[in-house]
């Protein structure tokens, strides 16, 4: 048997080519759903199309590429190509492409006889950016996406999220059919930057992530009184900003109390004019957690914080659920292969949780053992333009994926 | 000769017949330079076309309606039929509507024979709703209005004001020709809701105004790093819009040491979006005072509140100056005929400043004796749909304001 390795330099190449073209001055632009989004889809389907793979899109959006092998029994590699506006270069299409890498390593030593199916996934619309809702793709694919929940959102122009995905080709009534595509899903593998400052901080290359954080994503709807800012007493208002406001500060001291993660990512205002006290004030919340219990009293302070000062301050509050999803812990056999392939690239390993969200966790949660790998971010930062990774990490990871990869096959074929 | 008076219901039956075609379920939305703003100037138009007026509209989009006199020196009543959006019934329009009746009544008692020419204005833009800056057609007729300042002021979809005024045929290089509509200015006189309690607490229905708070409105921006929402620690966060939130509480805490009102009516965030810290956000701030002196300590405690937050959160700040006017007072004289007129006219009368900025104000710094009667506002309120005034005080204040225009033609003739 050829013995074949991934060739790294080539997953950077193909990067810096994707980042050619769906890039500009601020950042990356691939945006799910978006014009942008579809070419980039393209660009990654011709260079699949070298492979000898089957690719189709499923019902909800998702593309998924099978190069056969001696088993109907699959491993999954899995990643998203879409990112939030003035996005990372990094983030999502490593793991896409890093897994077809991956693929061509395997196509290149076992032909048509790999010991078991490869299928590369590339999710729609993990980030969210759009409708405030991530993992899109993973979750119809999971089942647990709520139907009813999702059809009513609508993004910053008032456009719903089923008119848009119509506007791609999707029908929003079948897209829970993409489940049928975890038919013979025997493992599942992704490969994601940090995105957070872990592994710079010890100075190590590459990590095992141990699960991920559960999340409860709420929208926080403050409703005072809007009244003319140059004739209204102070002690007469009732100003939705003035309560919305101190909860910037106030998340911050629950998080100190309970640990995880607090973000209040969006502040909008009606009537929003300078001359008017605001009305209406909205704020988003995301909190995160790795244990349950406490990502429940980060969630039940913020409440009781926002229900005080609405009191103080004479305005009402409302909370809007926006999504939730409990921890996620990863298989523990894949958890081990994936620290064996990091211990022999690298010689040393961390294991940490995942802050950020990922689409294994939605794949975990239907059943299939689950492993991540995290390679170093450069100033602990994503979802912005200077995210970055040393080239000399790029190709660490893609080598100690490989690696993964190969441990799977061995142990689920 | 023939002794008329002005008639208040034709004043409330006007403003009704006003309100049924350009109020919705949410309030007025008569905003400046909308094809709803031309529909009711030409029916304001239709109504000033019973009197024997020229009635024309001058550089900078304001509607002049001139009634002559035996001499050209002029009697000029003003208010502004633009609304906020959402807006209460009687902002602006009472006083337009109002003027029109005085110039009835003028009309019917001396025909083409009153001692002076009485000329009804409506102001463009008073509200300054679309691109935040109020007293637009007044200031370019005052001489106030800076052309370079205001050149590159954008609405929320990104239009520009130049651009905004050529779609409703108003040339923006020679918006100041309008100041020669003052040139036989002798005084002028302007008639407005509270729109604040204090008439209410009192149990007054009229006042006389002392003078226009001074004004300074600024953006207030501070940038900071968006970083993912789920990896990025609490203590490593750049957040802007922790910083800006402090400001909602702050405002009120300089408020209290100094007197005055200020309003932080808009708060906009960048990325914007659930999943990332804050990096861009933006407030505004508007401030007043009758005294000077406060009015640059509430701006400059509020500055530094900015900087020490700024520097507490490890983000950056930036003031961005959107207009300011200095204190107003208006003319001695004229005070003292309102107060005789609302003495005369319901036994009781009561001296304040006003809160909210008024084209007045402007016509006053341009030189023109000036001064403003106040009627009683329900609930304390306006720019809301629930704005009101009992319909026996709106009585009362067009025959005291008609008390008031005829004292002025004798002495001012």
């Amino acid at each position: 048997m050829t013995i074949s390795n991934a060739d790294p330099r080539r997953v950077i190449a193909d990067l810096k080519e994707l980042r050619s073209f769906s890039a500009d001055a601020n950042g990356a632009q691939r945006i799910a759903f978006t014009p942008l989004w579809v070419q980039v889809r393209e660009w990654l389907t011709g260079k699949l199309a070298e492979l000898p793979v089957e690719t189709h899109v499923d019902a909800a959006g998702n593309l998924w590429s099978t190069l056969k092998g001696r088993s109907q029994k699959s491993l999954l590699i899995g990643g998203h190509m879409d990112s939030v506006p003035n996005g990372g270069w990094l983030d999502g299409c490593l793991n896409v492409l890093g897994g077809l890498e991956v693929m061509r390593r395997i196509h290149a030593q076992y032909g048509e006889n790999a010991p078991m199916t490869v299928r590369l996934v590339d999710w729609a619309d993990e980030e969210g950016a759009r409708f405030g809702r991530s993992l899109f793709g993973s979750s119809a694919c999971s089942g647990h996406l709520d139907l009813e929940e999702l059809r009513t959102l609508v993004d910053k122009d008032g456009v719903g999220l089923p008119e848009a995905l119509r506007q791609v080709g999707i029908d929003y009534e079948h897209i829970k059919d993409s489940s049928r595509e975890l038919a013979n899903a025997a493992a599942y593998i992704e490969l994601h930057i940090e995105q957070g400052p872990v592994l710079l901080d010890m100075q190590l290359p590459l990590g095992v992530v141990l699960g991920t954080y559960g999340v409860e994503r709420h929208a926080v709807n403050f409703h005072g009184q809007a009244a003319h800012s140059g004739s209204t007493p102070m002690n007469r208002r009732r100003d939705a900003f003035l309560a919305a406001g101190r909860m910037g500060q106030e998340v911050y001291a629950i998080t100190g109390r309970h640990g995880g993660v607090s973000t209040i990512g969006s502040c909008t205002t009606k009537p929003g004019i300078v001359t008017s006290v605001v009305e209406d004030c909205r704020i988003t919340l995301d909190q995160r957690h790795l244990d349950a219990d406490k990502l429940a009293a980060l969630l039940a302070d913020a409440r009781a914080a926002s229900e005080r000062f609405a009191q103080e301050g004479n305005v009402d509050v409302a909370w809007e659920h926006i999504w939730n999803i409990e921890p996620v812990l990863f298989d523990e056999r894949l958890r081990r292969f994936c620290e064996e392939a990091i211990l022999e690239t690298c010689g040393n390993v961390h294991r940490l949780p995942s802050g950020p969200l990922h689409d294994a966790a939605e794949v975990a949660r239907a059943g299939v053992p689950t492993v991540m790998m995290f390679v170093q971010s450069l100033h602990g930062i994503s979802h912005n333009k200077i995210e970055d990774t040393k080239e000399e990490h790029l190709e660490l990871c893609v080598a100690a994926f490989d690696r993964l990869a190969e441990k799977t096959i061995a142990a689920f074929a």
